[in-house]
């Protein structure tokens, strides 16, 4: 702990490369928005017939770009994603839902496509009136340089605090024809994913209905996104959108209409792989973190209840600050476990610190020794494995400890 | 913000002196269980007759002393408090009920009483055994040398992370008889009341029935004590009783049974007004605060929305981060409000930050000035106001922001 390091410890040594996707282009620039120096705009081309789908944050003061990808959503066809980072266009009023709209007509010029395949998303400060005078002129000159070989590009231009790009790939067979999926994302403060979470972008050249999108997504984020948190405040601007240009269809893919499809499994499960690394991506960039702490929940009454449990404990201060003080406060946990509200069995409580066993049947175990639990906690990846002791159902919920870094870097974010 | 400093700012400069309550008497000792050169055992003594009522913590996995309490409490009379800080006995299993066994029986040897007219309350350290032969052997000797006008020094023996005791007095009249109401209480972080919060011991010389204590402590628990956090976290051992002697009888005061009686309503808000005051001073000694904040709350739909949207902002780890910068980021005010999951209206949201409204329906407020905002924030007691635009109930909660002290002081507690 101590001094913010300029880089997560767990920052990639070298970051995955990921395959072009056909039918799917990137621009950035530098538009000067918040930030000197670093790409700020991204404008991703999509060709005719991309479907597309998403989950959006369920604040109550949610940002004008999530209102109009909300709207747009219902049509569920997509050409371009304008994404801005350092102003998060929330709480802007009038003139925020102004700088949407040119941003939107500016789009539909530079691609030629309708204004409902536009979708916009906004990350960084929140309540600072976003001039889009700053960027629209430039969507047009971006369309123009768009490249298919650049989600390394795409995924440096959303980012925030993050201290490294977030990117994941993976392919899957529908039918016999082998599909792509590219995911990045970006987030490292303000994390509780109540939906969504962040900025996710996520693309395949897979033809699948916009219908059958909207279900995997849904049903994934929940297990991913939304099991993951730094530090329990919902963001204004969580978006994870997934777009599929249908490209391999030229390929022989025969498209998918229906979520239950059984041809979608491979891809339903490839979907949720991605988004669980990059769920996982997120939580290791949690801002000033020292160490990446898993939660395995089970014997919980549901899986909500296991997740329940799990988010009480990965939002605890007092606990997050002992895992970063390499103290295996395990009294901590059964606190954050009490907490929870959820039903837990005190006298059949169960809990370890990695393969150590610090706490069963409602107290510490016999073979609990301070200094093996002590050395465990040095670890920079720590598992807690949790069982309630009530039920059959388990959840796992991911985040990183609390550190000096998090209060200084948010001390003074602004500034 | 840096240093963790031996004590609170807000800690008084001189402690307000209790006047003693007749019928009540304390004896402490150094019995170190945890703490050297300290008082970590407290013992009250009260005279028969007297009426008792408390509200606990609503934690799955409460501690052994709170489970007796609970019980004991269904009895309705008191003649015995025993109170250790250093260790929770929380977690503790067959162990940790066998401690509060061989306190009880040690306090009705000490006392004179029935074993369900003694309370137990421990505080420290989660799922360390606790060996009551450490300090029940001491109950007698105590109960030799109980003194009445030791309200102070019964507040120091139940300190943990506390940088000074919390005290306050009030009086009221019942029909023409003047009454006293004293209370202490300790807390200072794992600060999120469900119920009740920490340890508060309350003494009144009154005579009113159990029945009409436990009415009054339950409703005033829900705006004082559970409107009040630290950082978010539910104790296991958050214990809140109140002790009525009922000697004022003896100077003409005629007994209350019924809650409902018109003759309590001066002693009513004296009581609540103590047990504000006693949660405004748990707050203002959060662990490694700097400020102290108070967040107002009105236009809501109803109490408990204004209370879970106050919670919501005085719970977020990056909107106290931002008021220990000093920085009046109020867009992280906005997000508050979006997670609470209550009605707000987005475009009728209006913010101040003391005198100055920041935000006004909607959008960053055409007065507003970084400057005066950022001077502001210069203040040690912050005041942030939120009309949440929807209806007309209102709530107040305390709260202090979050600094590096708080991560030292979390980081090793153990150690």
């Amino acid at each position: 702990m101590g001094e913010v390091s300029s880089v997560s410890p767990f920052a990639p040594a070298a970051l995955v490369s990921l395959p072009p996707i056909d039918g799917v282009a990137f621009a950035t620039a530098e538009a000067g928005i918040r930030y000197k120096g670093r790409t700020d705009l991204l404008l991703a081309v999509l060709d005719e017939g991309t479907s597309v789908a998403g989950v959006l944050t369920q604040s109550k003061t949610a940002s004008a770009p999530v209102l109009i990808c909300r709207k747009h959503l219902k049509k569920g066809s997509a050409r371009a994603i304008v994404v801005n980072s350092g102003n998060a266009n929330a709480f802007t009023g009038k003139r925020g839902r102004e700088a949407v709209d040119i941003t939107v007509e500016r789009a539909v010029e530079a691609v030629g496509c309708k204004p409902h395949e536009v979708f916009v998303a906004s990350t960084g400060v929140i309540g600072e009136p976003l001039d889009a005078g700053k960027f629209a002129h430039l969507l047009t000159e971006l369309a123009g340089r768009a490249e298919s070989d650049a989600f390394d590009k795409a995924a440096r231009a959303i980012m925030t605090t993050d201290t490294y790009p977030k990117l994941a790939t993976r392919t899957a067979l529908i039918g016999d024809t082998e599909v792509t999926i590219n995911g990045f994302c970006k987030g490292a403060g303000m994390i509780a994913p109540d939906m969504a979470t962040m900025l996710c972008f996520i693309f395949t050249d897979a033809a699948i209905s916009a219908e059958a999108l909207q279900a995997l997504i849904t049903q994934h984020a929940q297990t991913t996104f939304n099991c993951m948190t730094v530090d329990g405040d919902t963001s204004t601007s969580d978006t994870c959108l997934i777009f599929a240009t249908g490209r391999a269809a030229a390929r022989g893919q025969k498209p998918v209409i229906k979520a239950k499809s059984k041809k979608l499994q491979a891809f339903s499960d490839a979907l949720h792989d991605l988004m669980r690394d990059l769920a996982i991506q997120v939580a290791k960039d949690g801002e000033g973190l020292s160490k990446f702490v898993t939660f395995e929940v089970a014997g919980a009454k549901s899986w909500s209840a296991a997740r329940k449990i799990g988010l009480a404990c990965a939002n605890s201060p007092i606990l997050k600050t002992a895992i970063a003080g390499e103290d295996p406060n395990w009294g901590r946990v059964v606190m954050a476990v009490g907490k929870s509200g959820e039903a837990a069995n005190r006298d059949k409580l169960t809990i370890w610190f990695g393969p150590h066993c610090v706490a069963r049947n409602g107290e510490r175990a016999e073979e609990y020794d301070e200094k093996t639990a002590a050395a465990y906690m040095k670890n920079s990846d720590i598992l807690i494995r949790i069982d309630a002791g009530v039920g059959n159902a388990a959840a796992t919920v991911w985040t990183c400890d609390l550190t000096h870094a998090y209060i200084s870097i948010n001390a003074d974010y602004r500034s």
